[in-house]
């Protein structure tokens, strides 16, 4: 994949298009009927609403007004150069993961996702790759699902939500996945999906989105530590949402406790704060000095560009934020496309990224 | 209070005794008997264990085992030295706050807290501070016994939990509480206490205080900004355990939501950046780059050293942590006393700290 040349926006900046972004969701543009007799309570479907913009229904309620880059590859591509994106790893809306649905109605349903993404991909003359889903809510399902994807051209991985129907990632009843995961070589997106923390909520319905998200992120990820998954599958290759979302907050607690508590001691085993370093988290953080302390925390090796692209809570200017955050210009190119691909399985970058030169 | 000459700790660096502490616990020596026929369930009572210590027993179960310290003003006192303090603010074990007994069950046991609070408020030779508590499951019963503290020699305000039985501190319905505490002017320390997201844990008990506390601190606090609080009550003086928990991760994209969800818009009005920036944290974060972080984020005049003293999860270096972090000596004066003492509502200190002089 060639990068393209630099292009010049504003005074005196030189921006790359050279961005990997691990965070971008896909909606196909219609669902399918159920197999069975009755589809299941949570079968989603679409209804019409504008030129450009469907209704995802779900359970005769509209669960979100969505255009059509969710599903057409070329209205996505278009937005490439503004974005400054070279590559996009494209992953279901998480709510269509489907876990609290009846198994077999859930691996009929990701699926036809993975179908449609890898159709997106193979469309995108090499700009997208798939983060496909599977149907944790069943580990024999889960684990044919990975196996198929892994035999499927366009997956780099999966996606799976920050709790599997209230199981933490790190509950050790999920370790069958992630062995299988790792002696695949499939990377893994962890994303927030129907979050703890919901009654604590005072106000509208999109703070689910924007306080119990990465509230639950972080719990998923400082899960993770405690079970120490990541030392007990190192080559596992495992990133978080959102920044980690409330993870940088709770790290230096559950360090300090390790000298407090035996019990957090044995049962964590190994620092949390070295295992955090091993994991990987997007940047959509929208915050310059908060990009600046996750990088410090978890290490210029493991922050990547994400953008929750196209939903409306996404991020404009991914590479220009990186790139105006004052980092040296090698921490630039590992933030804008370096661990992402290391993340993703991929090839390096043919050449170093242009970033943030000044003419 | 006259501060104390400078202690020498260690080669070259001088260090102050003049932290004022906000995060302090009390537990009673004994427990009273119920004044009814039956105590309700929940109510506690002590236990020995061996000469220092004793379990708080709950429902039949040792719910902690405590040392003297947490009764014995002496004992309590004689370290002030080595952690470098001059005055500490004393509140309840947060436990004790008893949302979920009856609230004339309620009532007794917090007045009999408040009266042992007061004691050793009274034996400390103005080395002690108290902060009550009050019965927040009944709206009049709380408010009484707020106006009891307000008249009664050493309190400068009270301890609520970060949420009473599952309400978030930000909900409307504590609104009448916050009126009677900005008209009173008693400051309000809001503790983690019961907290969200325990299912979301994978790993021994003490998690719920290492990982869930912040987590419900933060959300709690997240609460008061969508809520509006504090431009409601500009004069309220409101402070939150654990440096605001996570809410230094839900900062910026509740930030960034003001722009992108009109709901959210409405709701919250003022940015909530700036409004966070007019809540005071204690600065138990146990990690001088997260607190740099803090300081940053809500500013110089916001943090406020805070120890947990003297549950086994305490700082036992509070004010060598703050003089080690690399802030200017006036910042660090801010830190380690100015800003507790106006959360606290006290005159200003009667000289400037000496701090982190080097010899």
């Amino acid at each position: 994949m060639a990068l393209s040349q630099p292009e010049e926006i504003g005074v005196g900046t030189m921006r790359c298009r050279c961005g990997v972004d691990v965070h971008a969701h896909v909606i196909p543009a219609e669902f399918p009927a159920y197999l069975g007799s009755a589809a299941p309570a949570g079968w989603p479907s679409m209804a019409p609403a504008d030129a450009c913009h469907r209704h995802v229904m779900i359970d005769g309620k509209n669960y979100r007004t969505v255009s059509d880059k969710c599903w057409t590859t070329a209205r996505r591509l278009a937005d490439f150069e503004d974005m400054g994106l070279a590559l996009q790893a494209i992953s279901p809306m998480p709510e269509l993961l489907s876990y609290w649905l009846p198994a077999a109605a859930a691996a009929q349903l990701v699926r036809y996702l993975n179908e449609q993404i890898a159709g997106m991909v193979n469309e995108s003359a090499g700009q997208l790759i798939g983060l496909g889903a599977v149907p944790l809510q069943d580990m024999d399902l889960a684990i044919r699902e990975l196996q198929y994807l892994k035999a499927t051209p366009g997956f780099a991985g999966v996606e799976i939500g920050s709790n599997i129907n209230g199981v933490a990632v790190g509950d050790p009843r999920l370790d069958p996945f992630f062995e299988a995961c790792e002696a695949l070589d499939m990377a893994v997106f962890v994303h927030a999906l129907r979050p703890a923390g919901m009654d604590r909520l005072v106000g509208p319905p999109p703070l689910q989105q924007v306080l119990a998200y990465p509230t639950d992120v972080g719990l998923a990820a400082a899960s993770v530590l405690t079970s120490h998954l990541i030392t007990r599958r190192p080559k596992l290759r495992l990133a978080f949402s959102h920044g980690g979302g409330t993870l940088a907050m709770l790290l230096p607690r559950l360090e300090q406790a390790m000298s407090v508590f035996p019990a957090v001691k044995d049962c964590v085993g190994h620092s949390p704060t070295a295992q955090a370093r091993a994991l990987f988290y997007d940047a959509l953080v929208f915050d310059t000095p908060t990009l600046q302390h996750l990088v410090s925390t978890f290490g210029e090796s493991q922050l990547m560009l994400g953008t929750d692209y196209p939903f409306n809570f996404h991020d404009h200017r991914p590479v220009a934020r990186i790139q105006d955050a004052g980092f040296a210009p090698p921490v630039q190119d590992q933030l804008l496309q370096a661990n992402a691909r290391r993340f993703l399985g991929l090839p390096s970058s043919p050449s170093p990224a242009s970033t943030g030169i000044t003419t």
